[in-house]
């Protein structure tokens, strides 16, 4: 049997997780929370079982569901998707991804990823017979290089992924920044799929630009989103993507032959839920208060504090407390002083390492303060 | 935008469905029961979000579940499989065979498919790259032609799925014609996609034959359940794939890539309603029931049944009752006489007509006997 993916063993979030479970470590490795979401939110669910909503639901999601997905989009970013044919539910933001490359990427077209990315990116591409086109954000400070991003591009090109707010650096793409994407896209026909699922954990008064902002780039977007991060259900593998209806058509057409449909009472719990709250008004309050804590806790010590813009992940840069290479230090960190990050260097298909790992702040106060204890011995 | 998938449209099954409910139509055209779960198991899923069961849950799948699956298997086909290494929790069966087939299909590579055939298989192949081998199943009784297959099979063979209990046509492979294909495959290296999510519904007093029961075909085997169709719960979106450590462990690289993981409570709820029953050894009979319902209605009617061994399908020859294409009948049915059914001809990738059509009688006695009513009309 040859592997269709030589290069890729088990996700780092797996692998982290499994190892902080074992020596009883405070994970901050993997992504999720460890607090529980709004009870209101299963309680929906519940009810949407007792009413028997329990058979496959419409092909591309619940109506209510899709309805209420583009009254947001509308709320937040004033531009109007259709709910019948621009907007589809998928089994998370990864199967949104992988389908909408899937969907547009034929072999032999390239696919520019900005490194460091979500581990998924690069194989998604390769399983559509496609090129990863690897381009780094700027070192240091994460931003995108638009020189470099244009010197990527070539005939071949069908499409770039963007990630804002960024896993793992944090880092949130400007308005201007958006505006010079847009303009280089312009007198091409790439696509863009952007991943937003960190859209509302936005800090220090900042806004998330979404594509949807900008017309020449919501023209050619896939723009993904996850209810798993805005209502901290990760496990509920809810996620949305927004596109104009030709793309629709055809990131549909992959889909029901993916997952077909998306798991129904939870659909149908969400719709009731978002009918009377926007409550994700408030998590960037409820994440930055998160990430203040972290940060005033590890003033002082030697790990250095990268900025933290949005998203719920910190990076630090770990040159000052260790020799390790970043990926033997997180190993170490779980092993012996208990705590789980993630090294930077799996964010990279060639694995550089730039003494940089990340931690995960969606935790309880409490799981928060007993990582920095421990921490803080470094 | 050039599609990936050019001969596609939405599948047949959400055309029928929203046609019949247009229409006010008896809706037998998509496979899903019109009736609702057993209430334990919406329960269980309720204690499970409110154990705090919703974050990520191992890549994988819940151990529980994996290792009921697990026993499951070994208590009907005294086969092993390793929980931790050879059982993999899906989104649904059509997700496990997609991601079967991008983990292990090269471009290039060809797959046998047996049609009629569920119509994602096609796609399915295609989306990785590889040459969907289209051999029919024997006209009239939609029986394997094993010389047939065997003359399909070229050095670029790299997979065959086979489908028993089978959609559309009801027939359900016997252990000699298992054994056949073992022996078929046995000189060569071509996987075995089983598609099998109707392993409890056979008719008769006749067994399923799992590729579980066959080691030279087990050793080959991405063996694909849905717990949806077990369970009367199709919305859930949940399924499973057995194969051996070699298999599972590409299988899981794509899976990891493709949803991540899937829907924590529901695995929950499953993992604990699976431990103090075996619910599905009543199926048989529950739908054994169904199907001669059905059955004895159009007997003395010019709808010719064909056999109907296993699944929750009945196929019926139109060709006394009307001079239309099969795709043809199915619409007038549905607008005229209220009744949606699925053509066979959605089956094959060229449309063949044979003047059969599909009907689901996973349905409420009330509403087969409403459909019965229309049906005699004929
Ligand atoms: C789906 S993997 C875990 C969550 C995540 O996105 C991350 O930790 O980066
Ligand atoms: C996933 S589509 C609907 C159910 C089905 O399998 C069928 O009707 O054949």
């Amino acid at each position: 049997l040859t592997s269709r993916l030589p290069q890729v063993g088990t996700t780092i979030f797996s692998v982290m997780s499994a190892l902080a479970a074992e020596h009883g470590a405070v994970n901050l490795g993997q992504g999720f929370p460890d607090f529980d979401c709004d009870p209101r939110l299963p309680d929906a669910v519940t009810a949407a079982m007792g009413a028997g909503h329990n058979q496959y639901p419409p092909m591309p999601g619940v109506p209510a569901l899709r309805e209420a997905v583009a009254s947001k989009i509308e709320a937040l970013h004033a531009r109007q998707y259709s709910a019948a044919t621009e907007i589809t539910i998928t089994a998370g933001a990864t199967q949104a991804i992988l389908t909408a490359i899937l969907a547009t990427v034929h072999p032999g077209d390239e696919v520019i990823v900005l490194e460091p990315c979500y581990d998924s990116y690069v194989p998604n591409v390769e399983l559509a017979g496609g090129v990863a086109v690897r381009v780094p954000l700027t070192p240091g400070s994460f931003r995108p290089d638009f020189d470099k991003i244009g010197a990527a591009i070539t005939p071949r090109t069908r499409a770039i992924i963007v990630n804002s707010p960024h896993n793992p650096s944090a880092t949130v793409w400007s308005a201007e920044e958006m505006q010079q994407l847009q303009d280089l896209l312009a007198p091409t026909d790439i696509l863009l799929i952007s991943d937003e699922v960190y859209e509302h954990m936005v800090f220090d008064g900042a806004e998330h630009q979404s594509a949807a902002r900008f017309p020449g780039l919501a023209a050619r977007a896939f723009i993904v989103s996850s209810f798993g991060k805005t209502f901290h259900v990760t496990g509920w593998k809810v996620g949305t993507v927004a596109a104009p209806a030709a793309l629709t058509a055809e990131f549909r057409k992959v889909h029901q032959f993916n997952v077909f449909t998306v798991n129904t009472p939870m659909q149908h719990g969400l719709a009731a839920y978002l009918q009377d709250s926007a409550p994700y008004l408030q998590l960037p309050a409820f994440y930055q208060a998160k990430r203040d804590l972290f940060r005033q806790g590890l003033e002082g010590s030697r790990l250095k504090l990268l900025p933290s813009a949005g998203s719920y992940f910190q990076c630090v840069d770990i040159a000052k407390v260790s020799d390790l290479s970043e990926a033997d230090f997180c190993q170490w960190l779980t092993r012996e002083l208990g705590v789980a990050a993630i090294p930077l260097s799996a964010f990279y298909r060639d694995g550089f390492d730039q003494r940089v790992v990340r931690f995960c702040f969606a935790k309880k106060d409490e799981t928060l303060r007993a990582a920095l204890e421990r921490l803080r011995r470094l």
